[in-house]
């Protein structure tokens, strides 16, 4: 996409914290990760947030009007303001000025907008959001999809959500030989609802697909598994139980270790220890998910997204530019659209 | 059903640490809860298990012979062993010798076995395992259903889980006034996949049931609920994530306390508070998982149940009994057999 460089272009007026944590953790990582960073907004209140940091390098702002808010209806409201942040953002994209998009905003508006306005690579039905989850082995993430996306599946959207995990997971995460596992309530074949069930056989038939089997919700942070499907009703459940479940636990652990004296003294020592363990538990390093199978790289970050997350979302999207993620599906299609008969569903 | 006192049935051939563990924890039941046991196996097993222990009243040994090994297909098991002790424990049940089985031997033998000897209450469509889960605030679990027995659910299977599950609540777990959710991935009435949009109608417009509204996957262990209904697919994926990650959490905070001097310090005085961090996580203490919608209390253990489990298990069993609640059950459906034209699917 001519320069070399990635270009992402961030919705900066999309989140809770935006534009100043937006725009704090695009500079940051214009900075330290060697990309061109578009900072699309408002340009007044933009240039108030810039004006908080002192780098060298200035972004180029890309004027927009307004913001999809978080309580309006995606569809109607994405057509009401063309010139909203999120819809500008992706213009962007679609007009290869940028590679990649990045929001923290209404999360159903910027799916809507790249469906909209990119529209979905060819081959897959239906684009999915992989969200990456911290396991018992450090360093070794498991990429879930859907988390989201789509809540009532068909086996081949099961299937194209494994091919595209596949390259996500080793060109973006760098496991070089991943693991697919399929969710379900047991690890035997015969295991599972008929989504399952069915999906099961495909899985295994498609040598394309690295598959080791069933994964079990004990699985799940277990890193038996790289990539793990389901549908986005299940995924979504899970993603926002796991997300809780951290919160839950450091509640529990400061109730807890405070009781008693050799409690009190031990919190104190322990304090630095604990903001690690927040650390390791948090997915905020894990930037945001990938709305896999549109027609560019956009990354959805969570709306209490701040100045690290959205970092960490930056290089994600770079990641996902440099190692040609999109290319990589698109190739797969082509090759499979030969054999296509292989899996009907 | 007769005696005063709850008769208890006890798979005492089934688990990981069965006979010793299993008589272990009935013996201390009958002591300590005023129950009457009745230990279901092979007499010779159960009587050198009995040796161990100097307690005053022996409990009843009623033979049986042999038990479903856990790689058995249920069905066929069952049949082939007509004496094993989980089919000799339910027939004890069919026979009004007791009025409660626990097991954690094959849950789906055991499943199967009730509702091979013992059948549905009437009005049910589908039994139900309901699973207790900890929350954020201490003794206010949530009751989970269905975490296993039904993975493709009607709604109308969903309606009668609340039903069940609100009894439940009321007259075992003591919750004066339960609030029900439907387990789902937004709050609004809008959202879900198809089986939850048609079963939020129906929730909310069935006076039995305390309907409060969805329950995303954060708000499980928010003790915003007591009852959350889902289908067997997503709630069993739900409770091995959850019994798993407390795990997961607890392997965090070794690594990571003990990193550096001050953590070792720490560690050492902490590891009081850390037993208590894991008993407040851990399921134990919630006995296992009652089997709703038969005609018989059941409760399903966990393989890996030892004495404290089984203990817990059978007082789940004497609340069940003690306060009707399959009575409880059917008198709903006999109610709701005169409207019941009101829901259909």
């Amino acid at each position: 996409m001519g320069s070399t460089r990635a270009r992402i272009a961030i919705d900066a007026m999309g989140g809770d914290h935006a534009p100043d944590e937006i725009v704090a953790g695009a500079l940051k990582a214009q900075e330290e990760l060697g990309v061109e960073v578009l900072l699309v907004g408002d340009p007044q209140q933009i240039e108030a947030s810039l004006k908080q940091h002192t780098n060298s390098t200035r972004p180029e702002i890309v004027p927009a009007e307004g913001t999809i808010e978080m309580h309006e209806e995606p569809l109607g409201a994405l057509k009401r303001k063309p010139k909203a942040s999120i819809n500008v953002a992706m213009d962007l994209v679609k007009q290869q000025k940028a590679d990649a998009v990045i929001s923290a905003g209404h999360s159903g508006a910027a799916m809507a907008a790249a469906l909209l306005r990119l529209g979905r690579l060819p081959g897959i039905d239906r684009p999915a959001i992989g969200a990456v989850l911290p396991t018992i082995v450090p360093d070794r993430p498991v990429l879930i999809l859907d988390v989201g996306a789509n809540v009532d599946c068909r086996p081949k959207f099961l299937e194209q959500f494994a091919v595209m995990g596949t390259i996500y997971s080793q060109y973006v995460l760098g496991v070089s030989e991943p693991k697919v596992g399929l969710l379900n309530i047991g690890e035997e074949p015969c295991k599972g609802n008929e989504l399952a069930l069915r999906t099961y056989q495909i899985l295994k038939d498609n040598p394309q697909i690295p598959f080791v089997g069933n994964a079990e919700g004990r699985d799940v942070l277990s890193a038996k598994f790289d990539v793990i499907v389901c549908d986005g009703f299940a995924g979504n459940i899970l993603l926002k139980f796991a997300e809780a479940v951290g919160e839950v636990v450091l509640q529990v652990l400061r109730d807890e270790l405070v009781q008693g004296l050799n409690g009190k003294i031990g919190t104190a020592l322990l304090k630095p220890n604990l903001k690690r363990i927040k650390q390791r538990i948090d997915h905020v390093e894990h930037g945001g998910g990938l709305l896999l199978g549109v027609a560019g790289v956009c990354i959805i970050s969570h709306g209490a997204s701040q100045a690290p997350t959205i970092f960490h979302a930056i290089r994600l999207a770079k990641e996902a530019v440099d190692n040609q993620v999109l290319e990589r599906i698109q190739s797969k299609y082509q090759k499979k659209d030969r054999q296509s008969a292989v899996t009907r569903d």
